[in-house]
C-alpha cells in the first residue's frame, strides 16, 4: 500500500502532524513506540505547555495518548533504519518490512549525537541497527549488542538465540537477563576498528573484544543513515519556515529541526508539518482525499 | 519602569510566551485582553490542539485562563498603537500611557487586511485609533467613530461625552445604545476622502458624511501603523526560525507571522519567540535575571 504520509516519531510533534493528517482524511502510518515518548514520560514537571498548568510528564503523555485513541489513531511499531528516494514517492525500511509513502514527517527527536567513531563507514558490512533484518547473518558468530534502551532487550534476546555468543552492553542502568551466551560487559563502547572480520569493539576500559558484527540497538539511527544527503544545520535537520526539508515531500517537526527542546515548539512544528504535507499532496494531483 | 519585555496580545501565542518569560523570572508586561481571545472562545470544537481531545473553544480557553492565573501573571487590558524605537528599548504607546522594554513579542493576531481608502495616510490628522489619546482634540466637534467589535463600545460613549455629534459606524450585529447626539449609522465605511477638515466618509450605500475626524477602533492597528519599518511577507510579520523580525529585539508569533492559523502552530511560536528573547536579553548583558 501506498500511504499519502507516513510520520516516523511519535512525541508531540509526531502526534500533532497526525491530528492534523486525521482530520484531512490522508492514510497515514504513524511509526514509532506505542508508548508515546519516554521523554515526556520522564519529565517531571511541565508548566510552560499551554492549557496544562503544573502537570506531570506521566500525566501529559496520558492525555496525548488518550487524545489519539479518541481519535482512533493507530501506532506502528517499529524503527526506520533508511528512506529510499524512489523519485514520485518514498520507500522506508521497517527491519523486516517496507512500507511506501509519498510524503515523509521526520519527528524523530534529537538525533544521537555521538556515534561510535568507525560506525558510520561499517554500517552494512559489519555494523547493524536492525536484529530482525541482519540477525541471520551472524548465526554461529560471536556478535556484540549495544543497546541503548532495555525496551529492546527482546532483540538481544532474539539475536542470542542466533549468533554463538553474545557481548551484551546495555546502556541503562539494571539490564535484565539475556541469556546464557551473553556476557554482560560493564564497560561503554569506544570505537570499532579493523577492515574486516573480526572486527575490534574497542571498549572505555582499554580492553577491546573480536567480534563478527556490532548491533547498536538506539531509539532512532542518525540523520546521515536514515536518509543520505538530508541537509542538517547545527547537527539538526534544516527546515524552512513551512518544516520542509530539502527533499522534495519530506518535512521534519520537533527536537529534530532545532531548539529550544520543548512539547510547544514540536506540536507547533508538527501542526505546520502536516499542514504543508496536505498542501504537497495536493499539489501531485490525483483524488482530493483519501479516506 | 523598564520591563524586560512587553507581550502584545493575548492568544494562544502570547500566553505561551508569557509563561515561559515568568518560567525564567523576566519581568514583562501582557496587553491584551483579560478574556484572551475571541478567536479561542468562538470556535465550536477543536480537536488538533494535543491533550484535548475535541474541546469546545470556550473549554480551551478556560483551560489557557487558569494556567495564566496558576503562574500568577496578569494582564493588562490596553491596544498598543504605536511602538517607538528608542535605540537600545522600545517604547509602546498604550493610549493615555506609555511603557517601555528591553524587548518586544508582537502576538497580534491575524493583521485587519483592509485598512479603508484613504485611513492610512490620514493617521495622527483625522484619523485617530485611541479614544483616550486623541478625544479631546474633537471637543465640540463631528466625528464618526468604527467600532469593530462591542468591546469598545464604552470608548464611543466617551468620545460621545466629548464631541458635539458622533456617527457610529458598529462592524457588528445588535450594538448597545450609546448616547442621544450618537447617530447610528446603519452603512458600511467605503473610504475616507479630503485633504482637509472637514474629511469626507464614504459609505457603503454611496451616501458620505462630512466629518472633522474619524476614530477607528478595531482589536488591532495594521502592523504598518505599529511600527512603521516593519518587514512583512505575504501579508505577515517576516520572522526567521527564531521568530526574530527585521528590528533588534522585536520578536513575533501566531496568526500575524502567517498561515497555517492554528493555536497548536501559535503555542509553538510564542515559545520559540519567548527564547529567542531570553537569548537576546542575555546579549545585553547587565544581571542575569530579574525577579
Amino acid at each position: 500500500m501506498l500511504y499519502d504520509a507516513a510520520i516516523i516519531g511519535t512525541g508531540p510533534a509526531g502526534l500533532s502532524a497526525a491530528l492534523n493528517l486525521k482530520i484531512h482524511n490522508k492514510s497515514f502510518i504513524w511509526i514509532g513506540a506505542k508508548t508515546l515518548s519516554d521523554k515526556i514520560t520522564k519529565a517531571e514537571r511541565v508548566s510552560n505547555y499551554p492549557g496544562f498548568p503544573s502537570v506531570s510528564g506521566a500525566g501529559l503523555c496520558a492525555a496525548f495518548k488518550a487524545h489519539a485513541e479518541a481519535m482512533g489513531i493507530g501506532i506502528t511499531e517499529a524503527m526506520v533504519t533508511q528512506i529510499y528516494d524512489m523519485g514520485d514517492h518514498y520507500a522506508l525500511n521497517l527491519g523486516a518490512d517496507f512500507c511506501e509513502a509519498k510524503a515523509v514527517i521526520l519527528a524523530t527527536g534529537v538525533a544521537p549525537r555521538n556515534t561510535l567513531p568507525g560506525e558510520a563507514e561499517r554500517v552494512g558490512r559489519g555494523v547493524s541497527y536492525c536484529a530482525t533484518c541482519d540477525g541471520a547473518l551472524y548465526r554461529g558468530k560471536t556478535i556484540a549488542v549495544i543497546c541503548a534502551n532495555a525496551r529492546f532487550e527482546h532483540e538481544v534476546r532474539y539475536l542470542a538465540e542466533l549468533a554463538e555468543k553474545v557481548y551484551f552492553l546495555p546502556g541503562y542502568k539494571n539490564p535484565g537477563n539475556i541469556a546464557p551466551n551473553a556476557e554482560l560487559v560493564p564497560a561503554r563502547p569506544a570505537g570499532i576498528e579493523g577492515e574486516k572480520k573480526p572486527f575490534r569493539l574497542t571498549l572505555s576500559d582499554g580492553e577491546a573484544l573480536a567480534v563478527d558484527g556490532v548491533f547498536i540497538l538506539r531509539d532512532s539511527v542518525t540523520l546521515s543513515a536514515l536518509l543520505p544527503g538530508l541537509a542538517e544545520e547545527d547537527g539538526h535537520i534544516a527546515v524552512d519556515r513551512n518544516m520542509a526539508t530539502n527533499f522534495r515531500g519530506i518535512y521534519a517537526a520537533g527536537d529534530c529541526t532545532g531548539r529550544p527542546y520543548q512539547f510547544a515548539k514540536a506540536v507547533g512544528e508538527g501542526n505546520v508539518a502536516a499542514h504543508g504535507v496536505i498542501e504537497y499532496l495536493a499539489s501531485l494531483g490525483g483524488e482530493p482525499d483519501n479516506a
